[in-house]
């Protein structure tokens, strides 16, 4: 488990920080840990049935990316997600459907082999049950599915042909953003499409997480106009990493995940946080399909788009150093992720009830801090064989 | 392990209980525990062949809804089926026949792609030979579909075109039940069929469990003529289920389960039987089709149909209880539990074991009781890695 | 695991015992043991490849059983086998592609869909290099596949249109045995086509193994001139069994594995064994044919027809015994067995080298009981938890 | 584990010895040992990403050897590859995009059913970005798969039509190396289309790693001259091995693996290895398939092609030993070998962390041979089980 005390800056116990303001944008620049993640887990209603829980639809895959999708679905179950359904191409539906076992599929309608058919495949997605939408890891790269993801992110808002001409600022502060339309990932293909249209981001008529990677960031960021390199260093300088997030957070209007080491959220009220990981063993690919997948689960159960980001990165990031525990720092597989993933959630929900019983004897949360070290340290062990001891103790 | 203790109603020692008659039938309301369900357990003759163990036929998937027959089918095969076979429309066959490994597949005849032919795909079924059925699980909606399930259920009354019009009370109650007909579960798709079908109830010549949630209780209660808001709630109101499922019960004279935390069976005989169990990790895509794998098992293994639905039930609820154990609240995948199915069994044998050891000996069962919750709690531990120790020391 | 010693008849010790004559037949009848399979175990040469270790060609599956041939090749792997390879109808290879990995698949010519040309099949077969064959589990039954049985079981020995006439009992005797032609395990539907040919046993051109059940046996009897219920209770009569599969293996020449609780492996040659496991457990579709592959990987690796079978009996058994261990009486899916099978074959080796180390310092085999017994005990572990500490102690 | 110590010839301790020279090529032979091995693993470092840790291209897999593409794709996963992409001619895509998770898929055009166009196939994988090469396991045989392998391999040498004429000595010694082209490993098809095209050495524009078996080395060298006979015994005279070894690698200029018991790795430089591992388990088909995996995915790492063949060789062989270790001397599936492959890598790592604090403290590396020795006796658990602790002792 990396040493998240070591990393100096953020404050080790989670309390919130406020940054210096950073290229004339203020924000408050959080490190993730255990207690400021434990009270974003959604509790888990005794009674809930799987409809409780959130239904989560998944347009992804394609032949040349067909794993992508099982590992969002993958992913998206064991974060907790009631009801996953993966839309793709109708010729392409057997071979999903051979794939996945808890997830059910769709058929999207296809005017070529592999190629959707953009209306008719929106009107099949809109029609079907669902609290929130992951859209891109592994979709095929094609005008058709670019204006598919037109159509689903500028809908309810009757989208002319084409992406939208620039409005002006004034248009665009006062667009109202759709409280029906269900939150969205946007992910791999979802950025590069998005990354060659014209302000997408004046148009886009949903609550959204994109989660690029430095590269698919670059482009974006070039896509709306702005040079990479006065970004920085993407890949290695934190602080260049938190200020362009920030930045176009801000200009997107949109949550904003920048991939990589030390993963940064940032919001486009300027709220920012930065995950404490770096592991080597999660560059490998697939991982971040499983992200996509963990953060749709989250929105899917309901969560601000903010907070389902951060736990998501969160979650993936604890998966991640559980199979590096057992398996060292190479040769992790994407598929190792989404079984490792309840492991962090039992943590930071039984940390949460702590840190309640402790309120309610008069504790503060910080009492708990070395408590919940302890347990991280034995997360190491193999999850299909941990079973770890009731949690009788409490806060005493 | 759910605290089965806390519960406030019924015996916490199983046995079983005469409530106040609720809505005007005559119950006797069963808190199913250990002892209870323990005597249940088919014994297994040790010079017993595969046929000796049951023969299940199931009914289920689709291309949208793959993988819930290979949860029935794997569910039925852990619960201890000897012979598990898997009727699909023929064009399907080859993506089901790819995804199971010791259920057998079996083509239902087609007059479209993917729509069966409902009689010479009855004549198939009941031409191979099965000691129970499973119908419905990730069933395609369609005419095709409702044709077949009606011909199974009246076979073999010689059905006439549709649904018979509602007869008499006396011709109803004087209605022979075909006692060489094999027992069915209906679930899913197989109970919106009956929902929609006028006085099903009355024409069925097989002795059947249905298998409905909340939903899909009160659209068979609409069916049935009923307003589902007179039930009640039937999410979270216990004594509003149990009043409703043994109406229901005693109306369609048929075992119906109404699944959700804290499972109700009911019998058209007026015995009542509620699941002590509320776990919320249960709640997820595919946990039904498990349990009607589990029903169909035992069914075939020869139990009685209430009998068979309440084993089923509480099999599937301590599967339920083990992967929280192991996982935590959130993130439980459907295919996870019928890997945990014996465990919950084993555990039922050798508590009737113990119970029959103590009788000879002249103890009651109830000295039992501890012994049985502290292997309860060892339960805990990954099924796969579990090894419990022998039973050396009987009863004493 | 079962305790065999209170088996009642047989030497626990394993040194086979004469029984009195039964039906006529002198036999030696033995009951398997540790002590009695180890030393069949083929002994690994540190410098062996994969060629040196067996090449099991396996005819098997189907559509609707298509499960049984991965079950075959995957314990044909497990067994010890080098190479396996799975033949199958040329329009079925794609399925049995995907859901084998170490084995390889053959496309056998087809005349129709899944009907395979038998003559150019068998050409395809014999070229292909083998040192063993597998020929029945999961296949559709067809007049093809009957011609493609005879054409392969007669080969090389040219035969006519049709199974021959029956000989003279002097012409049946001095037929030679083709000592080239590999041996072959047959099961299931070959036995099917087997019990409807006329005196298929008088020109069989290679040293066979049959794997029924009781239902197969009765059928192969009965296609034999016998009545089946000449020969007694088959499931439960452990006389019966023994006495009627030492007759047909008499008779047709070949070793007869009758299955069941108790399994019975006779060789023409007059010698009986019997299998000390009654496992309920196994009483589950498909572990037919991890027996039928276990057997041919054996033969594969040289052993004599009735070594092959008794020892491929006893391996399946003890892996039963594994997986009855952690799961308990009902439950166990065939596909658990393979996995199984190292731990006995590893059990065995051991107690070979420990026998081979006792002799050497002059103690006989009969001073190793307890400790193989202790580490049977032991055995009930998890197959992949398990790490037995090294022999180090050798005999002492 | 096999003990290494007592092979007889090179360095326990891993110091590179010098032989006398074998057959008139000077050789330094060395015994790959833990310490010598530790030192390439290639560090990890914290802020990579999936493209710092190489891109494999896998050009393998035919209907007939559908599992070889899985395990080449699996094993360079888990061997530590960022990016892993296997190329199949078109037809198959559909079936490989099944059967791998992590590994995308490419589709190779053809100009018949599973047979390769090779030029457009050539250009397509040029154009697909990658740091190595895997080349030929389970590829189907035809003048297509060798057209497509002459081209990569003479690109970009621009080749005429054919296999070239030898040229002459000198032009040979002259013939630069093309250092854009990415090193590739060839096993299996790739190694018969060599062996029966003459002089191909002369003309490849590219750092190869060949891993022929004794059989398809023979072939090689009957392909370039040689009788095999002369090379004598190649599975049992460790000697013989060594000498043929280095005289292929100095004649065809390319690194040499010649597997068996006691793998030999041969630079054309004169530098030779001998892997320590005699395990029968590992004399099963595909495991060679394992092992052009993880070689492929140490060159994508960057490694020189005699040191990612002998780290590969090593790691391999100690998955082999892991797997053992767990279930004994016969029924080691390949399958089993991916799973294992991190553990031996991170072992070694973790020597090699510690050698460099030795190192620090005035201590040579031979100190910490007694803690690697005790290490590797704990690799014997079972991978998944397995939870090592801290190395918070150091070098201390």
């Amino acid at each position: 488990m990396a040493d998240r005390r070591a990393v100096g800056f953020g404050d080790p116990d989670g309390a919130p920080a406020t940054d210096p303001p950073v290229a004339g944008v203020a924000t408050s620049r959080q490190m993730l840990d255990d207690h400021a993640m434990a009270h974003l887990v959604p509790e888990r209603s005794k009674r809930g049935h799987k409809g409780s829980f959130g239904k989560l639809l998944v347009v992804a895959g394609s032949l040349d990316y067909a794993g992508a999708a099982f590992l969002v679905c993958r992913a998206a179950g064991r974060a907790g997600a009631g009801l996953v359904t993966l839309a793709v191409p109708e010729s392409l539906q057997p071979l999903f459907a051979a794939k996945v076992v808890e997830a059910t599929t769709m058929a999207l309608p296809e005017d070529d082999v592999e190629e959707v058919d953009p209306e008719p495949a929106l009107a099949k997605i809109l029609d079907h049950d669902h609290d929130a939408l992951v859209i891109g890891p592994g979709l095929r790269p094609s005008l058709a599915t670019a204006d598919l993801l037109r159509l689903l992110l500028t809908t309810p808002d009757e989208p002319e042909e084409g992406w939208p001409e620039q409005p002006s600022e004034q248009a665009e502060r006062e667009r109202p953003r759709s409280v029906d339309a269900s939150p969205v990932v946007l992910d791999a293909e979802a950025l590069r499409t998005l990354a060659s249209a014209d302000a997408w981001w004046t148009r886009v008529g949903r609550r959204c997480v994109l989660t690029p990677h430095a590269g698919e960031f670059a482009r974006l960021r070039a896509g709306s106009g702005h040079d990479p390199a006065d970004d920085g260093d993407l890949n290695t300088d934190d602080d260049a990493r938190a200020r362009a997030a920030a930045a176009a957070a801000a200009e997107w209007k949109q949550v904003v995940v920048l991939k990589g080491a030390r993963t940064v959220i940032a919001d486009p009220d300027g709220r920012l946080a930065v995950a404490p990981f770096e592991n080597p063993a999660m560059a490998s690919g697939g991982t971040g399909d499983v992200l996509s997948g963990t953060i749709g689960a989250l929105l899917a159960q309901g969560l601000d788009a903010f907070d389902a980001a951060s736990l998501g990165v969160y979650l993936h990031g604890l998966a991640g150093d559980v199979v590096r525990d057992r398996i060292g720092d190479a040769g992790l597989l994407a598929g190792d992720l989404p079984d490792a993933l309840p492991i962090g959630r039992r943590r930071l929900a039984r940390l949460a009830e702590r840190d309640r019983a402790g309120r309610r004897l008069g504790f503060g949360a910080s009492r708990e801090a070395g408590t919940a070290d302890d347990e991280a340290g034995s997360t190491g062990a193999d999850p299909g064989a941990t079973t770890e001891t009731g949690d009788q103790g409490g806060a005493s």
